[in-house]
């Protein structure tokens, strides 16, 4: 590691990835773990208040209050409602403009790819019209109706969307949300100073955001994206790093808003658009996926072929996807574009364009993309593209040539791959980097669909105990956990040794992925039983539901299960984890599997511990509420038993 | 001082109030400054990051950046935004049910006490109907129409509530609000990690959103209010503890949302409600003012008469007006209610119901108050208060008898003040707390009234140099500015000194009144010049808009004038100050004054420090945006003498 940019890496559960961050010359967040790494006690436990000019107050035993008498536990669930309810926000936010993009597309009668995606939307709506476009208009109109009540008009898809028996119970508990945006905005208000006080009350309100937030940002963005995008397809598919081929103008692409890419996607492979590429020099243009975004394009991506190059990392890999100097361009349209990106773009000459304001990164360009305005502002960035290539392909050499002697042998390489002239011929900086054959593709209906159309020979297999339960390994990839995504794949290893099948949805899908735990090979590291499971019907004993987004699709296919055995959801041998939670996002996901009453793990905690209250609501109160649990744990092994112990339990309980 | 709890106390403007409650056998927030002393460095420049979970992260000089790449600016900035957004938020949570009561109440054809306020409300708003019911709703339909619209279209009343130049200037900025509760929602969008890392860009949301909550939650809440409640006018009136009187059945108010009290006003003097109390020994019932809502019945006092007993004082007077032991119940329905109230109120078995959920107290009741169950809550609120005083009166003596023996002669002193059965004699604790003439009644529409109908004799006396200027010294009450009001007190002493006239609006005018700045005997505390004109007006040379929504009432006035004069507002001779700023809302006030083009002053920084671009955006560059300007100090000489110089500085532009 002669090329370390002078400070120790943090480790990664992705060993090449983890050799070439720390062999970079640009700084990363990787690098930058060591230097944030003395935290503080009272931000981690959640009892710093910062709200009003009197503070920051911080809670401990000798000042049990703030100024103005708050104490630990209205602290904590004040800081934990605003997070539940930015998270939140950031989800209803991508769902609004996803039903945006539907009923544009439906007015302007544009591509509908989706048919059978749309039938089963109007169905569960009770829509009918006379016309495709008339369907899909109507669709998106009552997603965008309910999405503006107040928060004291109920909203009217959730008893259309939720399992029966969640939704009776939602409604006993008295957590059924209004109008999700007023739903944010009222959680906002409440934990504001000097307001609410009660951290029960504060918690329960996170229940309701979690419910808006489930069913609405996860359930049925992805319906709309599936009408929209046309539906997933089981296949595989090479992942990380290789998938990018430095003969193209490499776009990385990042967000949460696929739908916002439709109209440029097909662009970017017109014979004009082909024909400006190659004038500067390239074979045309590659989306190069990077987040939830690329994970919602890799599902994709038997309908994208010919533009999408491959997923080929999660949100912190996004910077080392960066720094192999292939890729000419960043589109980003929401989080979790890391702000690190930013100077190694300026470095290494990488045009940022931002095609939403809430997203708007410092140094990027900001090009919103208005519907009426798409033929116009496609046109512009692909130009805008093509330009940015000519400069920084000429450019790189001229700059690279006064570099430090220590940066040598790498940049050599990396001029070595931009000069290649190969057809088809990777980047070959990494070759072992990522792999060829991940199954992805994988949702409700392929998956269904898979096993004949039906639920029950996955049921018949867990009750047969061929496979001991369900997880859920779920959300973000963070850098504190052990690492780079070191807890998420070292849970799931832990998980498929005991004959758990995982499913995975988020940025662990990312790196549970590049480390090659999707691919079938990988039946070997299962379980005996699990292992011939997969190995009879030629699968992973990991499957990949894409974004995080699709943790709506696991809450789909949990549902499914259930009403086959005539169960709810509490009942199922399944659990979650989000092990590696990072974003604000994450927590309103995760209460929203708390109010679908499943045992839900994190491996840290989320800045909570400083309250008695709110520790005991989410971790012990919770079973009686909703029928879920939180644990916190941030050892795989422990973990893994921990959340064997509940699968045993839920199937005892269910006589199997 | 025998009766200290045992630490110091903080400082208070008013210490007659300083000295009562460093006497009190409780803890209050003014106790809890001395534990709270060690404030957090990196809280207090903003440079904290708890957005993640690998955070905590902070920037330090070799730390530079957080571990996802974010820098000092963007770290601010996103603090600072969503600071803004919540504090927004809390505004328009105000002001949309501010809008539904006049909805309601004009559907049920309820009592409209100011019909030339409705008059004014419709010839601004283009609403014609045929009954004042029709109008009132249809102005009611008009502002909840716009709050809920999406953040790309834009509101529709701005235009006709905006001053038309600086109309012109947002539109030429590009920072006209959509719909006020989505610009709050996109606000906390933004601000979550992995989003808009552009530090100007966010900042710019700032003043968008300051846009909305000066022209819908302070302008419209008052003038909403003022058709529901009547209009305020001209009086004198008494102010500080000696307004409770303790033969009553005293109820202590706080909140912002006065219209929630409407019927339940009316329904306290009712002889049934009179014979219930008389029952368990009391004369009637008596609200007891405290925060802005007792701000803004003082305002509106002469149209509640029999049932306001006075405003006792503001935010931080909260836990001494609890802790003389003569307030029975408190009923709260937003900030600031303090949670220090809380362990009082057990303590003094004092009954705590809250009316909206948002502001739910930890030990309170929640009893919420939908319109169309009014009659019922109300009286259910009503024996439930009878109830309590029924029980804490007697049992307190119980109580009481067991206390410490260094508390014996407080309780003796209470006890005594309970047990008095002389008419109208009020509590005799603090015999010099507060004062009998507080000029109040002071609005837009009473003190152009008093001016002869138009605004010409006051530009007149600034003209000819006989008042030097205005001065806005709104805005809250914290503690750590010098102590409780010390800076607001202060500053206004000084700026008085210099001839400047000044107008209060919020939890300041709480400190400023009950330190006798109101009376028109502070006429001699005035500059020769502004003493004289005081004198010859019999007017205090501090004049009392009443809560801080009332912001926005200076707003009207300064427009007015400034389109008597034809000039911009920047151009006048016009300064703000928010010295003691406490809460978000605060901020969200100041991004409004921001917009408006005045100059800000802010006696501590809002957590900014860190970035220097934050810092340079609010204090310099925003000069040519907007024509505003930040100042931040902590001396109340300085400050005046800083506001003065701009002061003089906008005189010599207009030649006077």
């Amino acid at each position: 590691m002669n090329n370390c940019f002078g400070c120790n890496t943090c480790k990664s559960a992705d060993k090449p990835l983890e050799a070439f961050i720390a062999s970079l010359p640009l700084e990363t967040s990787h690098h930058r773990v060591e230097s944030q790494r003395t935290k503080c006690g009272f931000g981690l436990q959640g009892v710093c208040c910062r709200l009003c000019s009197n503070g920051p107050c911080r809670i401990t035993p000798d000042a049990p209050r703030g100024i103005c008498g708050a104490n630990a536990d209205t602290i904590v669930t004040r800081n934990f409602l605003r997070a539940v309810a930015a998270g939140s926000g950031c989800y209803i936010h991508v769902v609004e403009n996803t039903a945006l993009n539907l009923k544009n597309t439906a007015r302007a009668k544009g591509p509908i790819k989706g048919e059978k995606a749309l039938e089963r939307l109007c169905q569960l709506f009770d829509i009918s019209g006379s016309s495709l476009y008339e369907k899909a208009e109507k669709a998106a109109d009552a997603v965008i109706s309910d999405l503006y009540k107040p928060e004291y008009v109920q909203m009217e898809l959730v008893e259309k969307l939720a399992y029966k028996p969640r939704f009776e119970k939602w409604k006993e508990l008295g957590i059924l949300p209004g109008g999700a945006k007023s739903e944010v905005f009222r959680g906002v208000v409440k934990c504001s100073t000097n307001l609410n006080s009660d951290p029960v009350d504060m918690l329960v309100d996170c229940l309701r955001l979690g419910i808006s937030t489930g069913l609405y940002g996860l359930v049925l963005t992805n319906l709309l994206n599936d009408v929209l995008l046309g539906e997933p397809e089981l296949r595989f598919a090479p992942v990380g790093l290789r998938v990018i081929n430095p003969d193209y103008i490499n776009i990385m692409i990042t967000g949460h808003q696929h739908s916002m890419f439709t109209d440029l996607q097909e662009r970017l492979i017109q014979p004009e658009a082909v024909a400006k590429a190659k004038a500067v020099g390239a074979k045309g243009f590659k989306l190069v996926g990077c987040t939830c975004v690329g994970q919602d394009l890799q599902l994709r991506g038997s309908h994208y072929t010919e533009i999408f190059d491959g997923h080929a990392g999660n949100n912190y890999t996004s910077e080392a996807i960066l720094a192999t100097g292939a890729i000419d361009a960043v589109l980003s349209e929401f989080n979790c574009t890391l702000p690190g990106i930013e100077p190694i773009c300026e470095e290494l000459k990488i045009k940022q364009i931002c095609l939403d304001s809430v997203a708007k990164k410092a140094n990027a360009e900001l090009m919103e993309f208005p519907f009426t305005e798409r033929a116009h502002q496609g046109e512009l960035i692909i130009d805008k593209i093509v330009e940015a290539y000519a400069a920084r392909r000429g450019a790189l050499n001229l700059d690279f040539s006064q570099a430090n002697a220590e940066w040598k042998p790498l940049i050599d390489a990396l001029m070595g791959a931009y000069k290649s002239i190969h057809k088809d011929v990777p980047l070959n900086l990494l070759p072992d980097h990522g792999n060829d054959n991940t199954l992805t593709g994988v949702s409700e209906v392929s998956l269904k669909a898979f096993l004949g159309g039906k639920w029950k020979p996955l049921i018949d297999l867990i009750a047969a105990g061929e496979i001991k339960g369900l997880a859920g390994v779920v959300g973000c990839s963070n850098l504190t956990a052990g690492g780079h995504d070191v807890l998420s794949v070292e849970l799931t290893k832990e998980l498929i040794a005991k004959d758990i099948l995982v499913l995975t949805a988020g940025c662990s899908s990312g790196g549970i992925e590049n480390c090659g735990l999707m691919t079938p090979e990988a039946a070997q590291m299962a379980g005996p039983k699990l292992r011939a499971v997969c190995e009879k019907l030629g699968i992973p004993p990991v499957l990949n539901f894409g974004p995080c987004l699709a943790i709506g699709r696991l809450e789909i296919v949990a549902s499914e299960m259930a009403e086959e055995l005539g169960v709810d959801l509490p009942q199922l041998p399944l659990v979650l984890s989000a092990a590696q939670w990072l974003e604000e996002q994450a927590l309103a996901d995760g209460a929203y599997g708390l109010a679908l009453g499943l045992p839900l793990h994190l491996g840290l905690p989320p800045f909570i511990t400083g309250s008695k209250v709110a520790v005991k609501v989410l971790t012990e109160d919770m079973k009686q509420l909703t029928g879920g649990q939180l644990i916190i744990n941030s050892d795989a092994k422990e973990s893994a038993e921990l959340l064997e112990k509940i699968i045993l339990e839920k199937r005892s309980a269910l006589n199997i």
